[in-house]
C-alpha cells in the first residue's frame, strides 16, 4: 500500500507545531477577551454564493468549493467576513449593540502557495458592528497592536499604516473621478505595492487613460501628512473625513500606542466593502507581507441582505506572523511537560501506581508511567524523556510505611513524603 | 440583496453557542493533557484517496469531495484517523515511542442530518500507538471515562460496554467461520443494535446461509459474562485472547472506573481496522448514540502504508455528547463577563478614561467603556448588560486627588482608592 502525501499547502501540526499554534491562539484569544471581545465561530463551509456575491475578486477566484449530495454549490471558508455578515443579519434585532466579536476561523484558498501564504490558514477576526464611533476603530487597531505588543513586538519592529477611504473619497471627488469610478481606482492603488513600477505605471494607463487625472492621483498619493492633506481638500465632506481621521490618531494617542501607528495615505484595501478608516500593520522594513489588516465598512450587512449599519474590524493570519516572530525570536511556546512519572521499584507496587496515577489525574495533575515494566534506570530515562518534573517512586519502604520516594528532575533533589499526604494536597511539591 | 441561509446540518456558534463549545473542548484539552497525550492536528483536507483506501463504507460514502486548480481530487476530512495514520507513517523512525496523541478535529460527512448526527461536528480523538500492552487499552477508556466524570456524569449515567474482536474471532474459528469471513459478521453483528429484529434475521440469513451457524453465532452473542465465554473456548489463542481481555478489565479496576465498565459481547464496532479491544461508551438508558467509541488496531499504520504498530484509541463527538449534558443539566459554560467597565463623570476625563482602559488591559484584566458618552446612568446599564464586576468611575475627585469610585455590582457597594494605587496592582480589588 503506497503512502499518501499530505495536500500540498496544508500543515501537519506535530506536537511542538501544535503548541505553536496553540500559543499563538490562546494569545488571540486572551488578548480578545480583555479587550471586551465575545468569540464566535461559523461552518467550515457556506453556501458558494454568500463568497462569491461580495468578495473582493481575488478570494473569489481561489475558493473551494464543492456540492454535496443534494447537488447545493458550497465552498469552504476563504475569510470570516461574509459569515460574520451572514450570521449578524440573521440576528440583528436581537443582538446588543455594538456588537463587539472575535473569531479564530480555520480558512482555505485554493492559491498557490508561497512564503507567508498556505491554502490553509487561521485569521483571527475581531469586529466591532453597530456603531459609526471612531471609538471602535481605535479599539480595533488598538487590539491588534495590544496582541503584537504583548508577544514582544515594538514599535521598532512593526508599524501600523493608516489612512482613510472617506478621505480618499473626497480627493479622488477634487480630482473629478466619479464615483463610480472610485472602486477601480482604490483596487488599482492597493495592487502597487505589489508590482513593479513598471507594471504598475502600465496598469495605471490602461485604468486611467486621463495622464493628468493620473499624474494628481499620484500627487496625492505621494501626501506625507494630515496637514499636506488638509491644504488640498474643500469640501465639508473632505474635511469631515480628515477631522475624523485626526480625531483617530488622538484615540490611538491616549491608548498608548502612537509610536506603533503612522498616517499613509497609500494604505487602500482591495476589498470593496471599506468605506472609512482603513489601516494594515507591517514589519518596519516592510519585507514581510501585512502581519494584519482592516477597516471600517457601512454597507457590509446591507450587501448580505441586512440593514444598513456601519461596523469596522481587522484580520490578522497565522502564517506571516508566525514567520515574524520566528525572525524576531519571540516564539515561545511553553513546551509539554509531565508533573508526576510514576515508578514502582517493586512489581507488587503496580497495582498500587495505577491507583496513585488515577487519583493524581483526577487531582488534575499531570501524571504518566511507562508501560514496558523495565527496569528502574529505564523508567527514569522514560520519565527524563517526557520532561518531568518529579518521579514518585513506590518501593519497600511503600509497603512498609506508606512512605514514597520524590526525586525532583530539576534540582536531581529526592525526599520521601507519607503517600497519603502527597495525595492529599499533590501541588504542595510542585 | 437577498439573505443567504446557512448550510443544513451546519451550526453558526454565536457567542453563547461558542462559550459551550470551547468549555467542551478545553475540557477535552485539559483531560488529554493529565493523562500524558500530546495535541497534535493535521488539514482540514486531504487526498480523497487517503479516506477512500482504507475507511468504513459508511464514511467513505458520506465525503465532501473537492478538486483542486490543478484537478487533484481531495476531500474534507469525515474522521481523523486515516490522518493520524498518514502523520505517524511519514515520521515513524523519529517518534518516540509510545506515541500518544490527542487531537479534536472539526469533521464533515455529508449525511442526512437527524438527532445526534450533523454535517459537521468537532471530534475528540485520543491515541497510543507503537505499543501493544493492554494498558495502554486502558489508558484510553480511563482517559474518556475521566472527562465525562470530571463533568460530573457517574457510572449510574453512562456505560463503557467492552468487549475484544480478538476474542470474537477466537469464537467465530470455533464456529468454522473463515477468516476471510470475519468482516462480513462484523459489519452484520456492528448493525444489529440499528436494526429492528426483522430486519437483522433478514440480513443475518442473507449474509450467514448456513442456519446452524447462524444460531450457534446468535447463541454467543448472548453470552453474559467472560466466565460463560472462557467455558466455550478451546484453543490457546481464544484463552489468550480472554486473558487479555481479563487484565484489561483489572486495570480498569485500579485505576477506580470498574463500575463504569462492563463486558458485551454484542460490542463488535463495523470498522475493519480494529484487532482487539473494542468498546464503546453509552448512556446507561442507550437512548442516545454511542457517546465515545473505539478499540485496538493492529493493522492501521500498515494499511497506509507504514509499519507493523500496534495502536489503541477512540473517538468522542460533540454532538451527543451536548445532547447527553443538556439531558442531565450538567452544561455548565463560564458565562462572559469585564472586569472593569470604566465610566468618566466629566467629558474632560475622557482622555484619561482611556489611558487607564489601555493600562488594565495591559495587566491581563477585561476592561470596557461606552462608546455613546451618555448620561451615567446609562454607562451603568451598558455595564450591567456586560456582565461587569467593578465600574470604576472617574469624577471631579479624580481631577482633584487622583481617587477613583469604585463599585462593586455584585454586592452594589462602593467605595473610592487611588488611581495610581489601583493601577499598580488591579488585581487586589477582584
Amino acid at each position: 500500500m503506497a503512502k499518501i502525501p499530505p495536500v500540498k499547502g496544508t500543515r501537519d501540526f506535530y506536537p511542538e507545531k501544535m503548541a505553536l499554534r496553540n500559543w499563538i491562539l490562546s494569545g488571540w484569544q486572551s488578548i480578545s477577551l480583555r479587550n471586551g471581545f465575545l468569540e464566535y465561530d461559523g461552518p467550515i463551509f457556506e453556501h458558494l454564493q454568500l463568497f462569491t456575491q461580495k468578495s473582493g475578486e481575488g478570494i473569489a477566484s481561489e475558493l473551494f468549493s464543492l456540492t454535496d449530495r443534494g447537488g447545493r454549490d458550497l465552498a469552504i471558508r476563504p475569510e470570516m467576513t461574509p459569515t460574520l455578515a451572514r450570521m449578524v443579519n440573521q440576528q440583528f434585532n436581537a443582538l446588543p449593540k455594538p456588537i463587539k466579536w472575535f473569531s479564530m476561523p480555520r480558512c482555505c484558498r485554493a492559491e498557490k502557495p508561497q512564503k507567508g501564504r498556505l491554502r490553509e490558514f487561521f485569521q483571527w477576526n475581531c469586529d466591532i458592528v453597530g456603531t459609526d464611533s471612531t471609538l471602535a476603530d481605535a479599539e480595533c487597531i488598538f487590539t491588534a497592536v495590544d496582541y503584537l505588543r504583548s508577544v514582544g513586538l515594538t514599535a521598532a519592529d512593526i508599524v501600523v499604516r493608516l489612512s482613510s477611504r472617506a478621505m480618499l473619497a473626497a480627493l479622488l471627488a477634487d480630482l473629478k473621478f466619479n464615483p463610480d469610478e472610485f472602486e477601480k481606482v482604490y483596487v488599482l492603488l492597493d495592487k502597487r505595492p505589489k508590482l513593479s513600477a513598471e507594471a504598475f505605471a502600465e496598469l495605471a494607463a490602461e485604468q486611467i487613460p486621463n495622464p493628468d487625472q493620473r499624474k494628481k492621483l499620484m500627487q496625492v498619493q505621494s501626501l506625507q501628512s494630515l496637514k499636506e492633506v488638509g491644504e488640498l481638500l474643500h469640501t465639508d465632506q473632505a474635511r469631515a473625513a480628515l477631522a475624523g481621521l485626526t480625531e483617530l490618531f488622538d484615540q490611538l494617542d491616549q491608548l498608548g500606542i502612537a509610536d506603533y501607528c503612522q498616517f499613509d495615505i497609500t494604505i487602500v484595501r482591495g476589498l470593496a466593502y471599506y468605506t472609512g478608516p482603513v489601516f494594515e500593520i507591517f514589519d518596519r522594513q516592510s519585507r514581510l507581507r501585512a502581519v494584519a489588516a482592516g477597516g471600517r465598512y457601512d454597507n457590509l450587512l446591507a450587501g448580505f441582505g441586512g440593514p444598513q449599519a456601519s461596523g469596522t474590524g481587522f484580520g490578522m493570519g497565522d502564517v506571516v506572523l508566525e514567520i515574524l516572530l520566528t525572525e524576531k525570536d519571540l516564539l515561545k511556546p511553553k513546551a509539554a511537560e509531565v508533573d508526576f512519572f510514576l515508578i514502582d521499584a517493586e512489581p507488587k507496587l503496580f497495582d498500587q501506581l495505577l491507583q496513585v496515577t488515577a487519583q493524581l489525574r483526577q487531582a488534575g495533575l499531570t501524571a504518566a508511567f511507562d508501560y514496558r515494566r523495565t527496569s528502574i534506570g529505564k523508567q527514569l530515562k522514560q520519565a527524563s524523556a517526557l520532561n518531568t518534573r518529579f518521579v514518585i517512586i513506590l518501593g519497600a519502604e511503600t509497603i512498609e510505611s506508606n512512605m514514597v520516594t520524590i526525586k525532583d528532575m530539576a534540582q536531581g533533589k529526592q525526599s520521601q513524603i507519607l503517600l497519603n499526604k502527597l495525595l492529599e494536597n499533590p501541588r504542595q511539591v510542585l
